[in-house]
Parts: C-alpha cells; structure tokens; sequence
C-alpha cells in the first residue's frame, strides 16, 4: 500500500457500466514525510474521504476487492484514512 | 486509474481470438495540469472515446473487468471520459 | 499495451511445466516514433510474430488469457501484429 | 518478492471492512547490500514482524493470498523474516 | 517475462504458511547482453536453478502459478533454465 494525501476531484458522467455511483479522487502519493512521490492518481473512494486527508491506498487488481461481490474496472482505491504515522530515521 | 489524453489510433489485423471488434487507442498519460507522462499506452475502448478526449484508463489485469463474462488478454482499458478536474495545488 | 518490435529468440529447455511448446521472442518496447524504451522484454507469442514485425504486447496477470482453459505463469504476450500506427504529435 | 526493512507503523481507524485487525508497516525496500531503494511501502503483517526486522515482501494482488478464504484488498505483505542473505559480487 | 542471471540464496525460517519447502533465490535482472537492471529480486524456484545460471523469470501475480492447486503469496519465479539468447543489434 501506499501513503498520499487526497488533493483533488475528478467527474466522469460516460463512463464504462458499473462504475457508476463510485467516487473518484486524485491522491498524491507522498513519503512518510510527506515529500510527493510522481504525478496524482486516481483512486475509487468507498469510506469517504475528503480533499486534505492523509490516506492509504492499494493498487494493482487488488483493489477490486474492496467490492467483494463484483469486479470491477479499477485500479486503484483508498483502504484507510490515516491517523498517524511513525517512521524511524535511518 | 490514470488521467491521459487519446492521441491516436493503432491497427492490427492479426490478433489473439477474443479480441476481434475490439478498438485500441493510444492515450498519453498526463498529470492533473496536463504535462505529459511517459510514453503513450495502448488501450482498449468500449465507450466511445475520440481523438483529444480527456480520459480515465485502468491498467493492469483489473482492465479486464469491463467485460463480465470473458476474461481477455488486456492490460489497459478507457473507462471514462473526463468532464471536469478539481485539484488543489499545494 | 504497450507497442514494440520483436528482435530476438530465447530459447530454455529446461522449464516449468505447461510452458513446453510455447514460443518466447524478446521484444524491444518503443514509442509511436520508433524510439526504443528500456530493455527487450520476453513475451509469449501464438500468433507466428517474427523478427522485425511490429507488435501489440499485453504485461501483468492478464497475458495468461490468451489460453483461456489453463494458468499460465507468464508475465507478457504478444496479442497482435501491428498494421498501421497513427498518432498526433501534440 | 523484495528484500526491505521495518522502519515504521501506521494506524488508521476508518478503514474498509475486512482490513480490521490487520497489521499495517513501513517497509523500506533496499538491495541485498543495504541500500535504501525507492520510499518506504505499506505491507500488512501476520507473521509478527517489529522494527528493525529484514523482511521479504510480496507485492501486488498476489499478496491476497497469504489469506486463502477472503479475498482483501492489499497489495503488499511481509511473507518471511529473514534469517541470512547471500549475494555474489559480479 | 525477465532475463536474469541467479546471484544469491536467502533464508527465512519465519514465514507465511504454504512457502514451507519453497526455495527463493536472488536473480539479477539484465538486458540481453549481460548488462545489469535494477537491484537483485528474490524469485522462487521449482525447476532447480542454480547461482551462475540464466533464467527466465515471471513477475507480478501470474508467477502463483508454477503450483495450479494452490495460490500461493507469490510474486517472482524462475520458469526457465536459458540455453540461448540471439537479439538482434538494431
């Protein structure tokens, strides 16, 4: 899993079947010390987070499992709004 | 999911079976302020997607799960065409 | 997918089993230009690709589709023989 | 798999079902000489590993599977402890 | 799939259940000519591979299955022992 924090909103309204209902955000992936990792991707939403919440999200196919009686089409999504983190310099 | 823009189309007449009717579109990946990221990909499109459409692809195995009751040999799939991006600079 | 050209064999006698009779070629990853990306990769192939053909390739878990009755432990396949390729330059 | 070290915790509250009781950890990547390689994963933990720990990882969905009967959406996990590494110079 | 060339053992007598028995060796990835990619990963190995030997390697998920009755937490296995190697200079 990876460590980001939710910066934005992306809408589609055509979008492929079964996917509708499902929030999309953008989410900077960022190191435990909060410098960002690459360009934000998107992530399915499912636990309601919002813009400014740090959060951990999986990716690759796994993250259809979030739904367990369907697969979707999604390869990313937000599993936990973070609390704290502590990691120990090296 | 990721955020990219179809720059092109790709033909190819000899093809794995399963995969007849099925269109293929180059999309080029991009951060939220539209800079290019990488090189573009290939990927499969059920919906409708054109030339200069702004679209979500999934990758990976998941990319499959557009169609419910095969399981084709793809690794990118458009599924959705963006209306409108929200996202905060930091 | 990603697009490449086929430029090389490998061949292994001793492997896993379910493998034996499946044709492996190294295939060189490129941009729509031509340009090459990173190093060859090894992808399956049952459609006859040949040297120097231009080809579609699916990468991850997905590339096991291409049969669909048995898992297959590979990680790439070639899924078409490219026609034609047109691309915007933006 | 991947070779890493624990380097930290992280807790969140809300979280998708399923991942309750599930231990989250830093793992930093790192070659098999001990250099740090990329940031620090989230890996879920079920075999006990503390700070300090050499661990190997698996990553993407395969690591599912280190739960035979539930299918969860995480996609990295401490599979061993590792007792001793030995790696030619080339 | 990866070209590789096997430089290490690692031990873990602490590990996930179902990898008892599994042996994991470090396989340093290369380009066709010998040059090295990346840090060494650690692949599983069923087919008796040795330090010193070429292999072929399968990543991400597919690699579980090498062993068809059981999903193992896998990510990496050697499926080939290489006899030869021809790529064309381009």
């Amino acid at each position: 899993m990876r460590l980001g924090t939710v910066v934005g909103n992306i809408w589609a309204t055509r979008k492929e079947e079964g996917l509708t209902g499902l929030k999309f955000l953008f989410v900077q992936l960022e190191a435990p010390d909060g410098s960002p990792i690459e360009s934000p991707v998107i992530s399915a939403d499912r636990i309601g987070a919002g813009i400014g919440d740090r959060v951990m999200i999986t990716t690759g196919s796994a993250a259809r499992f979030v739904i367990q009686d369907k697969d979707l089409p999604i390869d990313a999504v937000i599993i936990g709004i973070v609390d704290s983190v502590d990691v120990e310099s090296r």
